[in-house]
């Protein structure tokens, strides 16, 4: 029963799932299936799909994940910066509105499934791990502000096209001329409707003596009012007819692809964007499935996440959308309307597909500009200069590195800026790692302390010469161990005994020792004996089963007390 | 004058040189020119160009290094691996013995000393740290395999191509039919000459009187002998006429290029390899500078190094040949020949552009299986089956880093492999990292010492956790000891507070930093205090720049023992 519950979460919670629950669960799904509408139109549409597809992306995958998921209350659905990832990928393949962009987000959503899938399998989760944080927040936010650059056309109704900061910006120039008067009329009112009723609704609520309950929940159905108000404007005015883009017939087949139409060649060039993709999801989920879980001191289980995740991108794949994860505001959401466990996903896809099954005509008249509004609203909030400033208090080298990403995701793109930053860090981390800071260290007068000389007055010994190196040792710093030691003893030719102090040493690999193996043939060239001290168990381990410990032609003592007492001794002696 | 001698070494040395020291250099000089002649005309052959360009390529760049570099005994030129680099780097841009392949060799050799110092000039050398031991050995035994089964051609006197185990195997056995019989017999006599002549030459030495001096000098000049004995024979039988090949004619012209001549693309695909080659070429040069310089307590100055090399390859372009470095054999050779200084280097460098200007003629009939033969012998020492067997035993995982490089030169091509192979210990490295070793530790009792719960009887408190986490925070595991530090807390409703022991952590980041404020924040909200203790300076000294601090809801403890006295003193309190 325990191995079938760690594959099947849900068993877990359906144990004490009873009639309450159930009720409660009921209202909450409603609640958020409203909610949550306008968001899955608008990031389908930021996807480049039609917008309705957002709506078939959230039932399969929401099931999927309440099934496979470790989280009680993470919202799997489409989100904001995969969308965006999804239509930056599918642009070298297919024009947005063809069958065959329909088909590439597809094979998407499946090869980032298949993809999560794999890391689950093989225990690569830890591939995640490259995404420093530095990274992830120049990533987020310049994908943030192209996502709101992009978002311009609608405003003004014109076309343009290009995912990286010149290509749109030169192409919304171009067609600045054709701007729609109404479109951006309708526009201009719908973003300050939004921002009105973010900032005064609740209050307003409160005003007329809702409950507090009353004002947390319909405090965020601003976007959901303003949808069907601007709907019913347009339906009312006809203002489709005066060039205001609307969604249209949605049409009454669900996309699916055939075998024959999967190019292998395609396939091949859509693998690093379905990588990158299911890794930014990825991430991105876990990171809000374990800020809610936290509080209540519920345990995400990373790697059963990427099955739950993979699962749900195969599920919209199979439902001809796109790929999904976990998204941060879906998740808010959630919660507000007052999920408690997985069912809630499970009804929310029931009430979705009622919805798509019989509603769809309401969404007609739904101007395209609306949705553009929400994205961007949304968006803005996820341009962060804070951590930017932050950054460059606590540590330049990061903040460089963060305004890196940002740079190169604004001017190259999404998966060259990433990249890049994964470069760039592990870059630095090597840097750092191949400066070890090495000591030479003397004992406290009066104690069995070693410090520093360089900060305490310590005793040492002319001829014994003790360096502490305060590092893990493997290939990034092999070497460079190699050429300190050798500098130190061609200084000090007075030295005859070198200790090394290992009380920082975690791990040590084959290069490491490779490098002290040559050491210490070198030190008994030149005369010197290489000893070792403060060796912790697992690296003792290794070093027994190597040839080091024969060859070494001094000696690995326990503590560097003991050390130097029996080399200041033998010393003494000769 | 401190700073002038860090850029000239040279002046160093050259301060007590007397006319003795000239006497003694122009003796070893002469010397090691006749030695280092068969093995230079073998490596530029080996690069697929005209053998006399391994003599071009040994005089600028020698002269060049003996100024800039800071080894006073490594011998700059042709280096096997390098060389057979070089030729898999030309292959896709031109057919070897064509004015185009000279001018791409030229090419590489610019861009290889413009690499060397620019990686100089930015403090890049760490970058060559990437290449760790498991990687280098895979590269070296699978690239000696691949030169050997190289010059089977020669040996057999057919055509062959390809820088891969399979085509070149399928082309050479597509040719077999056209064997030349003398060729074979030539490739046999000599390669057992060869042989016999390293095993016996010093015994026989020995055995009719010289010296230990001469017998050490001259037992490594088989290879001049044979040289000299085939190419008479072959002179004499006029072997040329039955299809044997020979060096032939010496162009009366340095190859030059014109700046014309210089494709952009073309420049842009050499980068890559330029690069490899360069840091392949820096990585082994410097190791066996540093092994002959530690012997006499010698130093070596890795971004000098850098310097004296990329200066040489600049002179190598400029001489019309290829890449050179520092080599092993080479350097043996140097210093039996009773090199001590670097003014053997420019003396070298007169001696053979005097044999350039006067003697080329001799080289008429060298036949070049005789240069294969050398090759090969060479090569057979580098296939290095110890290393892997000793790797198995002492970690699997960097055997299978091993094989894998190895299988990936063999089957894909030296760049791919060593790409793959610095790839995949990146990865391994993350992964190690990505799974720290973290124990929960109490109290040995009776003292103040802070040892593992699962390794010693110890003390603990059922509200009181303390964590030790033996590696560095940074981004490859800051969201781990994320999920780690929740799960434990999850499983342990009792907790109240959390003390994170930090002896081991020499280094936290942004992202560690990050992960830090998340669990605190988390654990508040669980109503846990997170406390941290043993905190090492430098790290202090970052976390009192961020937020953290400030935000932690509990306390930086100096020593664990000081965190468990007031904890536990709290906790009677309550």
């Amino acid at each position: 029963m325990m191995k079938l519950s760690k594959l099947f979460p849900a068993l877990v919670w359906l144990k004490t799932y009873n009639r309450t629950d159930m009720q409660n669960d009921t209202i909450a799904s409603i609640v958020f299936t409203i909610m949550v509408i306008p968001q899955s139109l608008a990031y389908a549409m930021l996807a480049g799909l039609p917008a309705i597809t957002g709506l078939y992306a959230s039932i399969l995958p929401s099931i999927l994940y309440s099934v496979f998921g470790t989280s009680r209350t993470l919202a799997v659905g489409p989100v904001a910066l995969t969308s965006v990832m999804t239509a930056s990928a599918i642009m070298p393949f297919a024009v947005s509105g063809t069958e065959q962009y329909a088909t590439v987000a597809i094979l998407l959503a499946f090869l980032s499934g298949v993809f999560l899938l794999v890391l689950s399998l093989l225990r690569l989760g830890f591939l995640t791990n490259l995404l420093s944080h530095p990274v992830i927040s120049g990533f987020i936010s310049a994908t943030a502000l192209i996502i709101i650059i992009g978002q311009l056309k609608y405003f003004l109704g014109v076309q343009s096209e290009g995912d990286t900061l010149i290509p749109l910006a030169t192409s919304l120039y171009s067609h600045l001329a054709e701007t729609n008067l109404p479109t951006l009329l309708l526009s201009i009112s719908s973003i300050l409707s939004l921002l009105l009723i973010r900032r005064y609704f609740s209050a307003f609520l409160k005003s007329i003596g809702c409950s507090i309950g009353m004002v947390q929940l319909f405090g965020k159905s601003g976007p959901v009012l303003v949808v069907v108000l601007a709907t019913i404007v347009v339906a009312m005015l006809s203002l489709d007819k005066v060039g205001v883009s609307i969604i249209g017939a949605i049409p009454s087949e669900i996309p699916s692809i055939t075998l024959e139409e999967v190019n292998m060649a395609m396939l091949k060039e859509l693998l690093p964007s379905a990588f990158l993709i299911s890794i930014v999801g990825f991430v991105g989920s876990v990171s809000v499935a374990q800020s809610f879980a936290a509080k209540r001191r519920q345990d995400i289980d990373p790697n059963q996440e990427l099955v739950g995740l993979g699962l749900a991108n195969i599920g919209s794949a199979l439902s001809g959308a796109f790929p999904v994860t976990g998204g941060f505001s879906r998740t808010v959401l959630n919660v507000d309307c007052g999920a408690k466990n997985p069912m809630t996903g499970i009804l929310t896809a029931f009430f979705i597909l009622l919805i798509l099954l019989f509603l769809t005509p309401l969404f007609f008249y739904l101007p395209k500009a609306i949705l553009a509004a929400i994205i961007s609203i949304s968006m803005m909030q996820l341009v962060n200069v804070e951590d930017l400033r932050y950054l460059w208090r606590f540590s330049k080298k990061e903040a460089v590195l963060l305004l890196v990403t940002f740079s190169m995701v604004l001017l190259q793109g999404m998966q060259i800026g990433l990249i890049t930053g994964v470069v760039l860090s592990l870059l630095f981390f090597l840097w750092h790692t191949s400066h070890p800071h090495i000591a030479i260290v003397g004992r406290l007068p009066g104690t069995e302390h070693f410090r520093n000389v360089q900060r305490f007055t310590v005793e040492t010994h002319p001829s014994i010469l003790t360096v502490r190196i305060d590092e893990n040792l493997f290939f990034a710093n092999a070497r460079v161990l190699e050429e300190r030691l050798q500098s130190l003893v061609s200084q000090n030719p007075a030295i005859k005994h070198l200790v090394l102090m290992c009380t920082a040493v975690n791990m040590i690999d084959a290069s490491a020792l490779q490098s002290l193996e040559k050491i210490s043939g070198r030190l008994a060239d030149a005369g010197v004996k290489l000893h070792l001290s403060e060796v912790k168990g697992p690296v003792m381990d290794i070093l027994q089963n190597s040839d080091l410990i024969q060859n070494l032609n001094g000696k690995v003592f326990l503590t560097q007390h003991q050390a130097i007492k029996e080399l200041e001794e033998k010393q003494a002696e000769a």
